[in-house]
């Protein structure tokens, strides 16, 4: 236990599947763990294991300096922070907030602490649950470099790694969009791919092998085009955007032609379609970042 | 070298960059290679490097008991076959079809070969084409068993793994298709992901290792979840469809917030919540599958 009273105790709002994970990692390295949650009911097993079940978030807040906020969206971590009572109970003591949402909501809420002289850094969590207290798990923070230092010994306590990706408050929330952006968008292609080869009369199963053979070469397709894109150069040699969207197009036709919906993949090809017209045919594919990207 | 003359010379139909690879990786095997071109002066090279460049397709397909075809589509592979001095030259010879399309084209082509007398394989190429002729090269072949064991000593050539499908022309398309729908679905949320971290003042390589990491757990995930929809599970524990939603949401309003085209995620949240009405909330996200699937 660290001799510092600010890193031996911590307070966890919400307790969906990650929020008790957190407290449950804190409560294993031995902290001083609160909890509470907007819906009661949700820190019996937590109470067990020797946390400290708080009456309300105010309550909560106040039993530790540093509060961990792990909500749905920021409207809850709204509903939850943003009264008198919480504001006066946290000022002087210090936020941080893994809940995912945009990099503007990070920046409304940075104001509000400000304002009511409350610390705040802001964060996101990478990885699932099951991850938490282990070495897998990834977290990443933005907020002022003072008192990241100050908490991060606490933080460290939920295992895994943890990045400071800046002072900007939103910068957290960025990465987090855009990782989640590729991850979700994947999974949507996983899907489609699986309601397709099942048309088809290919099974899951089947399929899986393959796909994972596909999974594997996205992570060094993703450092490789990333140089690209921060050379400018998007080289489409072998792999050409006209005939990426000649192959969409297929995927387009083979659903669509057993009444499965291609919006996705019809949306992708306009872009690559739209990239091809302004005169970069024969650049790869990623081209099409700077098409959405323009202004 | 083997003693079967069906096993010592190959035809080479369409020299585009991956057209120019199969033709050089047989060459380097030691088969004498044909190769012809709709768009003259593409053999150049592999003539310099000991293959035959014919005439017209008929004197290319003529020269081989094996023909290889991979151009851009089933539309440009009809232009080059479906001719009668082609047709007449292939009777009785076996066309192994590499070009990308939807599974009716190849069903399609099937039909017509078997018209014509002609033995009829298709294939795909999962791999880019610097695989070809190395141990990384991945094929998928279907059609008749018997001549996919015939020629499979010549296809093995290219190196790699070959996989035969099945007995149903149409199988390695579909796979094809469901491959190539997670790889450009993949790649355009990469694509949108960098526009997205741009506008926020994020670099391609500040968040490429970061995508390096979502990249990783796909595959892990592919797997588990595939055997979720083959059971019919579709757990949502931990992550259910509510929360991607939600996360969805994020990312739309984040792209859209710096003026970023964001049809591709309004598709995938749009799948989600159709999922969700038909209540299905607490389900992991993979039940999206089952909904697109659903006649």
């Amino acid at each position: 236990m660290s001799s510092h009273p600010e890193q031996s105790a911590v307070t966890v709002l919400g307790l969906g599947p990650m929020g008790r994970a957190l407290a449950g990692a804190f409560l294993d390295a031995g902290l001083t763990v609160t909890v509470w949650n907007r819906t009661p009911g949700r820190d019996a097993a937590l109470v067990d294991r020797g946390a400290v079940g708080a009456g309300s978030a105010a309550e909560a807040v106040a039993a530790s300096d540093l509060t961990v906020v792990c909500v749905v969206n920021y409207d809850a971590v709204d509903a939850i922070l943003r009264t008198d009572a919480v504001a006066a109970a946290l000022k002087g003591r210090t936020v941080v907030n893994l809940t995912a949402d945009t990099p503007e909501r990070a920046r409304d809420l940075d104001r509000w602490a400000a304002e009511h002289g409350i610390g705040y850094l802001d964060g996101a969590i990478m990885t699932p649950t099951t991850t938490i207290g282990t070495p897998d798990g990834v977290f990443i923070h933005s907020g002022p470099s003072d008192l990241h230092q100050q908490y991060r010994p606490v933080l460290e306590r939920l295992g895994g790694t943890h990045t400071h990706l800046g002072e900007e408050i939103g910068r957290a929330a960025a990465y987090d969009i855009a990782l989640l952006d590729i991850f979700w968008t994947s999974m949507a292609g996983w899907a489609h791919a699986l309601a397709v080869a099942k048309a088809e009369g290919i099974g899951a199963r089947e399929l899986a092998p393959f796909a994972v053979g596909i999974g594997a070469i996205l992570p060094p397709l993703f450092e490789q085009t990333a140089a690209e894109v921060a050379d400018g150069s998007y080289s489409g040699e072998g792999n050409p955007i006209t005939s990426a969207a000649s192959t969409m197009a297929h995927v387009v036709h083979a659903s669509e032609a057993h009444g499965i919906d291609a919006g996705v993949m019809r949306a992708v090809e306009g872009w690559a379609r739209r990239t091809i017209g302004l005169g970069h045919g024969t650049d790869g594919f990623l081209r099409v970042a700077e098409l959405l990207g323009r202004r």
